[in-house]
């Protein structure tokens, strides 16, 4: 089976790994890409590192695809969405376009009104761990931020039973490359090597993401803290969650243990035995986990993730593979490369 | 005037840093330096970067100094530092030897029984901000860890006052030269590059002595959360500090200003307007704190050192500047090195 | 297809990048690996980031393979691949151990008398671009090391054509993974990190290997100067070439131009327009090469690979599928993991 | 004595490295600082990490200043400085305007017409280690680039004494902040971490230079290749300077020997016994230089600096120390800040 493939703003960090899985992937051919101010120019040309099949970037898509990819920045994506959707192909956004379900929740934390807002209802949020079914006949899947992935894989288990109190405090690490191939004085690398620093005190956009998911997984409010955090390394996100078991909950068994059964059937969990690297991850669709519990019931777990994979590109692969029937990791077994 | 001073342990990453910052200082002189597996080898052999004069490393302290600085591991710390104290000489322990008032805690943690309990009460906890008064006329100053001396300069305003309730989670990011200067794979440069990991997350050395002075400070038991996170950087550490205020607590202006205005004659305290980085204090003695304060009373401080300067040696020379009434910037007036 | 394969000692870098490599490789099955201090241990117990088909380390290889990687160091790696060759099966060794012709030059180089010299003549140089129909028939084939497969395949075109004079300047970067997985604390992350330095430069085992295959290349005595540096990356091998065309060359055209042809049909052969990066090769088997060449004559040449694949592993694998009738691409496809 | 200086240009990488050496200076004080887009601003508001005394960074200097270091680009800088020399004031260009004698040399690799010709002959070429008389009466020094000041330093001895042949090759390797604070997206942390790559191959601003200065050592016309690289580390040059001595050169000592003679009054340079690191150099003024040659006469010399201090700032307040008749190491005592 070959199934085409296209990409809205492959330039990008996100766009050019989404080109890198789908250029190894059995299944899939890549047969367009755009870009923006990179519009004219080969693949090859754009991101000299690449050595898949060459391409010519256009400002639209050119010819048939069964499936649109979307790198586009918020609010552009959904803009460019709405015709592919309109004309019957399946679309994967990476974009936040479509993860909020609210379009006023949308509106206050991206500045922008939302260009579709009926489609907010249409769209499956794409983790994958967490909507597996609706995402196979999905028209339209909404991938999560990176940090909600991370974020919410490593509360999962705990939401789903309904074993925590209504809070949790999710201190992350992230790569550079979450701010994108950016121009800007404060992202270069001077800034950053060899330093840490948090970011986004008072409100950071993926907060609302992570808050609505974890509330329908609760079924009630939450409290969130939410604080990211720049480490000098390209890629990579590492969330510690910190939060606490509910008075009267009973693991019945070491909290390692009841990670590992829930996740038994994950292709792409891992839980470990003590705290993992966020390398790990890199270049893998996998997330690693460990988790700890005290005898007050205080709990800390960690994911460690690569955010332009499964906090991205990768995930949405393994949505891809939902939609269109395949094996749920087929082009998608790479091995972290480590070190 | 002159003040000779000898080092013991000369040769690891803190007592380097002692050798570096006394060269330095214009009214300390460095006579006499000791190292185990460095012994008879000349200061400049073992460190080629040192441009300092030159001093060959002994086993034992070599002639009359006024002031022992110890960078030995602890137990071994305490066994050396009896001798200098008995015959009158001021110490300044960078170990953890001292930093815990009570024998069976310190048991506990270190594995091994304190050499000398009774000296336990004579020192004086080090954190110069805390206790400035009773480091002028200390015999015996434990300088405090590291993570201890970030966490608890971001909480001394509200613990101080009394603002908060009396619960905190320390989330900390260090850079490698914590560890020393280690011979383990686990630290080699492949293993630790481009990612960041957790670790003590069951427990780490460092949270009782938080703890202790946590207590102190609030009056009353508190429950203490600390995890460490190893980062690709050679020094600095960040403090995300998590805590709420006290149901009755009033700040009666932004937290901002209640930080600024309670270390306004801090010579080395700076408070930021937004998230320091760890590089800001490169090489310095300086700490950065931002802190953060949201409607419902959660608040988020962030302290940024260096490990090395503020959380050792750094430190170190500040109280022995209190220790002989010299004043409590001399030597250490130098800026971060940045980028 | 499904050929059997061994690795002997997989738990290094070399050996676990041969594993992530022939784990993800469609007609190779990796069914026995052996480690020294690892055996008894399970490969993802020993390698936590490693989400390939775990299997148990041990001593020996048990069972029946079709071929044999060797990571042991040079000396060990022979006196154990003696027996798999008698045996008739076919050894891929990475070990320094049948690069060199000559037993007294490997004797110099290495300390250590060579273990079976009459093999020496029955190894076939692994460079694949060099000897790609040697490899084919191969019993025994010698990966190059990491630096030889830099310079060379750099220094190919103008060798092979005879267009230089005869004598060349590598100077070369590598990144700290090629020192192997140590305990040392030279290789310590801050003893490494936010600095570059030279090693080597009264002598480095690679150079008699370079000169041998430039000077059967060139057919005369070559004069080799060549200086490694330790850049702080974990993979990645940058080598500049200086040398300069002899008086009666004629290049005929750009000398980009003469390099793209005389590479045009090398699958991991790619000519960049401008100076590449070394991370254009993360995690692939790419070799990117660029060349400029003045009025004068003086020609640079500058090559980068990943040292752990087409310096080690990856040319393993590349020469695998030569010996045994597969696509010399097959596996071997991912493109490199950028950022 | 308290000496005003003013800083034209404080907010790019090397006008606060100045603001951080004189700030540290016991003889200096800083009363005046220029910016661009920053005019208005405090200097601690743009530099956070800034802990010395603050002011307010205007278009141009307010009040009498004893002198200027100006840390503006090429043709800028000239344009400013002609009007303090007019005034009297002696002037520190860390520009390339005054650095090559040659005015058309300047338009050929500057890419404009020198402001001011004239004064090309006023200025003294300010490497502290080869013109000390004639800067301590200067009005006009121009210090020299980052990459000038590693090489010629590694070759001074030897062209000095006229030992070598009339080429070198030297191959240096950068840290980032050699391309300032820069907002292009090449200079991104992504771009550049855990990689390394040559640029400036077809030629380098910094080659004339270094020529210009070579040839009136050596006293006739010398061939030169010089190529830079970049690696990832914020600061440090690495030159790695290729050789050989002239056919009838006889050293009559080891070469080791020969440097550590010629430097022996030198307070900034250390010979060292193994190839340095460029952290040796992290914040201090100090350039480590190691040398070799084999028994063909082959030479090798490696020089590790820090780009921002020797390579510039700090070497531009060696100089200012000989043109006010302090001490050359008045202020500039600080060893390398390591690991």
């Amino acid at each position: 089976m070959s199934i085409k493939v296209g990409i809205l703003n492959v330039a990008g960090y996100v766009g050019a790994e989404l080109a890198r899985l789908i250029e190894a992937h059995p299944d899939a051919e890549l047969v367009a890409v755009t870009g923006r101010s990179t519009a004219g120019q080969s693949l090859r040309g754009v991101l000299p590192y690449y050595t898949g099949r060459d391409l010519t970037i256009a400002e639209t898509l050119k010819g048939d695809v069964d499936v649109v990819f979307s790198a586009l920045p918020h609010a552009a994506s959904a803009v460019q969405l709405v015709d592919y959707l309109k004309a019957g192909v399946r679309c994967i956004d990476l974009s936040a376009d479509f993860r909020l379900n609210d379009a006023e929740l949308y509106r206050k934390w991206y500045k922008v009104t939302h260009p579709d807002p009926a489609l907010l209802g249409e769209a499956v949020y794409g983790l994958t761990e967490l909507n597996r079914e609706r995402i196979k006949s999905a028209k339209l899947v909404a991938c999560p931020g990176c940090f909600p992935t991370g974020a919410l894989l490593g509360l999962l288990p705990l939401l789903k039973k309904g074993l925590i109190d209504a809070w949790a405090i999710v201190d992350a690490k992230t790569g550079v490359s979450g701010a994108g191939r950016s121009a800007k004085a404060e992202f270069g690398f001077g800034e950053l090597t060899a330093s840490v620093n948090a970011y986004g005190v008072a409100g950071h956009r993926h907060k609302p993401e992570i808050l609505q998911e974890m509330e329908r997984l609760f079924g009630a409010e939450c409290d969130l803290r939410f604080v990211p955090h720049l480490v000098p390394m390209a890629r990579g996100i590492l969330s510690t969650i910190y939060t606490k078991l509910a008075p009267d909950a009973d693991l019945a068994k070491p909290i390692l243990e009841v990670y590992r059964e829930f996740f038994a059937d994950e292709p792409f969990i891992t839980i470990t035995e003590s705290p993992p690297k966020t390398k790990f991850a890199t270049g893998s669709n996998h997330t690693f986990i460990h988790a700890h519990a005290d005898e007050l019931g205080n709990v800390t777990i960690i994911t460690a993730l690569d955010n332009l994979v499964k906090g991205a590109a990768g995930q949405a692969v393994q949505n891809f593979n939902l939609m269109f029937g395949l094996a749920e990791t087929r082009g998608l077994g790479a091995i972290g490369v480590y070190p």
